[in-house]
């Protein structure tokens, strides 16, 4: 009997509508046909409204705010796929919710950061696709193929080419735990690293905010993975402005932004804020500059789709 | 090495704190120390305040609206549980969220229903409680151990001292979908059973409600699983009583009342209605009537824990 | 290295060969070279006696009676075929055994209907196709893509070509569990509804068949899924007729016909009775007539096996 | 809450009664109240007639023939236990059907005795008892703990006291599969081996059976796990006696006694044969001599329900 | 029946077995007999020789080098004590191998930490405690409880009695890496924190080692969680002293210690180093002193084994 | 999307380069590019250094002495594989380490050739290949596939070449574990058999190797599937060389060769042995004659890809 080969087909639900159109367009496609609905009473209505028989899905959704919902509809849009007969169904999740708490930092906490990844893999995920995970250690959360990818190349083209990646700048780690990753940035670009500290120093004492290394005269670029609530971002703003610097720049990966933060972040010493689209926000202040990671994902799609390297971007 | 025996605790979320106060109650029992909130940005926080270490954990949590916010509180407490080296975790989901999602009605539906067993199971519950599933088949849909408590006798003796299951009265379903469950309670108290049947004689007409069975200068009794919306069981109700009905009385265990239904309700010919307390509603108007089933609950815990037969409760 | 696309092969075991036949008479192939013998001593003797490896592997097989036999023949051809290396293994089972046990209606019943889902999972089956479920919900018991075919369109065409479906039948329903099945055929063909209800008035007292709905002067048409003893099919269908019914047929999916069955029926009331070849009788009374499903499982493998819609074959 | 702690019950399907009656009895139990019967259309209808809930359950039944009956049984009975909230589920399977099935012998065989080792465990069973496995690799199938008990103490002590353990003796393997266990007893009682070998020698040339050893003036012991139809065991003694053994004494665990094997021992130079009950026949001619089992497996029992060492039994 | 009330048993393999011997007897216990050898072949030969049969096990082994044989010999023991009907296993792996291949660096990087995690819980673990985790992340590679033990309070105890903590001391991280760690020690104490960053300013140029915070003429001390070649470490002391550092301390959990490192110490500018027993090493030069986390283990055993809460310990 | 059809890549690790050389030139194509190597502590550092993103991979590694080492990195670059996307990960292990411990011998024995199995599994391969599995019931500890490749043609082809399958000839199991496979091999070439049965006639008397059949003045091939200390193979030679053989070869497939097998066999009646090459020695005296399984192994893993038959290789 003659048959036809797998064909590829994509779909998002209504965590970020808008980058998904992009990425399909990156591709040269159209998004699949998908009601992603409520009933009255709240319950996820899905419905796939063409055939996906056999065929090797995409779907993108970021587990953004509200996360929950944004979840469920993953998941709900998952067990649909895995019924339907798709060959295999990769989850293209730009911004992976939950991703912070990744370990039990107290005695009897969750980790919920494993438990959405055993959740997707139980309702049928066959491969994962994200970027700048909090911590890379999440990969090791699956037993199924995980991609990782950095935005960095899009963000230090864009600030390279906005000049401001000159010899004056010190890359600036808002805490310790985001070290790593300002390093890494920092190293690639050849300058200097400063790290922020906050420690109360007694009890009943406030806390102070520490500045290891140097910033006067500087061009100071505070990285980030994830700008929430923006509160100890912009802390660290003034921090860094009154310790002398130049001016201040943020430049980070998934624009949370709950409660308040647009509005911090306004009042701030941020002179301008760089943020990717992994987190759609129908508008916001002229700080804010938002770089794509469209192209970044529909080249990877295309890349796992070819049976090509992946990790080759980022070389 | 001298050691404890595994003791029993009761937890709860956000989703019916007084329901399960009254069980635990009932059991004689405090609820545990647990904190289950929400991070700025939406994140689930789950921090259980005393030791778990080797209990035996109930957790009493329905799925009620909002259901996916109650579904992730859920998890996340059972994952929270699982790490802190709880002995087992029985999940106690008085009313069972997307139970109605329970087939691939149409070609490329998910199953939710069995989505969210798996998702259970796969976070780390050890035995499901519930009541009165939409349909007895979701049990099927794990292979842990399920409680499926039935709330007639509950129902039953209080219609009975209010005088309501009298010679005249009827059982009605309001659709073809809830006919076992009518015909069950229809034996049970010797009734006879009438059903609603709605159909579109033709495109382009209008729907009409047939009743098939006799209700005229009866108490029609209109019994179902869940209200929701409530316009079938309002559209029901006005048929029923235009038939002839003497008095038309509804009898519902899981009032979901979603969108407008109180005062659809209100506002139709049912003279009063008669729910369980499974889902929480801080006021309700004067026709509804709420038959607890705390002490249901509170009694099978109990046996489960005792290794007694919770089936005796239904004989 | 040149390689070969995978191929497809349909095989079957003892239970229903004529069918198989003429399943894959309706696709254009030939049935895969398979022995599935006995030993001495009754153990099941599989061999394949062609490769399958590397191929889809369909294998037709109901579990009508001896349903234990019929269902350890096809486990034990799954576990063959995995270990052959076959590609995938599509289990098709036209009468799916146990299916009425998909519940606990008594305390500590078995989930038999679970079980066997779970007995193919493990075993190695990649994908079910069945016809006409007991209950839909058993769709829910698999984690593997399941299609369950309606028969509905080809016995309607065979009840029309026979002048049967005209407007004076009635759709009856032999109990209120069939009610949904009896209410979905009665809606497609614009017919009345009418629905048997048994039950014992009290006690000691003998009991009575009530008929909910009108069936005076009309042709009544049952029809249910299964017909095992045949005796509440009998006991119906006199009742019907007594009820004052022009005449009375049958028209039921899978003909189990056990235990006196055949002798029951024509006896009875009723005049003509239309089953499938989900299960095979090699010969049966002028009464019974059979209708073949063979088409509408050839033309939904051809669909899977092509990843087109099988849905469509419905609308 | 005062809680109860885990009792244990015997339960037993179809399979050997007789033998289940007699290791409760030995233990001091009565054998728990269960309905396993057929429904008219031969599907295995299971119904426990009292509480096992947290209850660790030990279930008897070895899988002889009817062999897919009887495991079928088996299973249905592990889902029921498991759904009534068992703590844990032994099954004890004095005979363990399909062992013999234990590896591809050619490039397409199922093997059978994982498969049934798979089933049993997806089932729910929580551990495994038999006696003599056909090969003791079989214990490798399972993940659950396996006791596989010796049946040689008890035979040997019977063969002992009947005085055929003398000097003269020789054990005979009746061919070279079971050349381990006949060597594994003659290394235990002192005796010297022979094997039998049956061999075409060339194509289109009957078989001939060698012996290699020597039996010439001796009592042959042919010792095996398992007589089917005992064609080799009694063309095996045959050859011994024309090769000159005094008598010829079989001893043989379990009784499977196929076709026509009855008559064939009893008109062989077989002498005695020596059978233990795992599997029940009603009667048998007197050349056959049950010795029960019984004992040996309400010893394991009871060990395993005391934490006590199992092995002990056989040093 | 009487029966037996689950007992606790300890064990021990090769890789540290005088570090067990302390912690069974900071319990009160004796180590359990087994026999962990190798055959001819190199092959791991385990034999339990009592029985472990419904017990509560402890296996305490590190998976130090030589990594895989220690790591193999766990899996066999645990794949031993499950076959042997244990009723628990819980695996104690003071030093946790493999730990630092905890995310995909590279593209096509292993994650052998979570292999090793899915290693362990298929042979049958149902339970880890390990000490200070290289990635607190690696808890969420496991589905079964996980207490991470912290050794700092056995540390600071003694570098406190050592009258090391006076105000003039500085932690120091060795890399970014290790920051987390470094300030979580330097806030408790309540001393400032410095950071060694390694960075090859320009292609073709030697890697430069800043220090980015004050060290000068204070009490350097470096804290790490694992010393293995000591390169780094050595490296980071010298810049430390030349930065004007009055002395440097190492103080690091687990001494891996491997190709030259005790020699690279010894000829360093550190003065002392303190080290745990995690990993044995039958004897070190002066300058190191070993502060034992037996009695820290042991306590945790006790605690889990009465189910009392384990991160009290940390409070 | 144009898209590429999977691809097939071969890789070995440190086990046995040579061979998995001559199998990569046998299907004409090179090994992959891989880095198998050690950190500085002994931990197993693999880098693929290709893409293998939707290829079909094939490992070639026996797991041979050092069999722990083998092993771990054969489960290292299994997950390496996985995470890397590959579409499948075929196993070739042409010795498989451990099969000997594949049954409980003593009752807390663990069942390290099934613990294998399952590790190998967990890690993500997908299909196993092997040669001459010790017990062939280890095939049942996989529910993956598995090809177990015979030896035998390879060598009767030399064997027969050489000249010594003459009428003079007699194959001799080296013990009773060995006969089934001593005696394949002498019904294939129509050869008798003898068994040797080393037995302890009493208590404190040396042990007695018994010879079962006829040597005398016959060419004794000794056939078994693995040589390890050789001990017991040499002192069966002696033996048969002593009841008068005319000379004595030696066959077999496994050469493990462990402390002074290599001697032993030099300095016993052994005349010439024939070993393959699935474990490599570098150089060995003139009395081993090493026959390979390139071939063997390159064209079932042409078949496989194929999907052809392996089977018949053997018929």
């Amino acid at each position: 009997m003659q048959i036809t080969r797998n064909e590829m087909k994509i779909f998002t639900g209504n965590a970020n509508k808008v980058l998904a159109e992009k990425v399909a367009s990156y591709i040269g496609m159209r998004l699949g046909d998908i009601t992603v609905g409520r009933f009255a009473d709240g319950e996820i209505n899905v419905r796939i409204e063409e055939t996906v028989r056999g065929h090797d899905v995409f779907v993108i959704q970021p587990t953004c705010p509200p996360v929950n919902e944004n979840l469920m509809e993953l998941l709900v849009m998952i067990d649909a796929f895995k019924r339907a007969s798709a060959n295999s169904i990769a989850v293209v999740i730009p911004y992976y919710g939950y991703a912070r708490q990744d370990r039990k930092a107290k005695g009897r906490d969750p980790i919920t950061a494993k438990l959405v990844a055993n959740l997707l893999t139980v309702a049928g995920a066959t491969r994962v696709m994200t970027v700048d995970l909090h911590a890379e250690q999440v990969q090791g959360f699956f037993d199924i193929p995980v991609d990782n990818l950095w935005s960095f190349p899009v963000f230090l083209e864009t600030l390279s080419k906005d000049g401001i990646l000159d010899d004056d700048a010190v890359i600036v780690s808002p805490d310790v735990g985001g070290v790593k990753r300002a390093r890494q940035i920092a190293e690639r670009v050849g300058l200097p690293l400063a790290i922020l500290d906050k420690r109360r120093p007694k009890d009943n004492v406030a806390e102070i905010l520490n500045i290891i290394g140097d910033v006067k005269d500087k061009t100071a670029i505070i990285v980030d993975d994830i700008v929430d609530t923006a509160r100890s971002l912009v802390e660290g703003a003034n921090a860094v402005k009154n310790a002398g610097a130049k001016r201040v720049i943020a430049c980070i990966t998934h624009p949370v932004l709950s409660s308040g933060a647009v509005e911090r972040i306004e009042n701030s010493s941020i002179e301008k804020i760089y943020i990717s689209d992994t987190i759609y926000h129908q508008s916001l202040p002229s700080k804010f500059h938002v770089v794509s990671v469209a192209p970044l994902l529909g080249e990877a799609i295309i890349r796992v789709r070819k049976n090509l390297s992946v990790s080759i971007l980022f070389k």
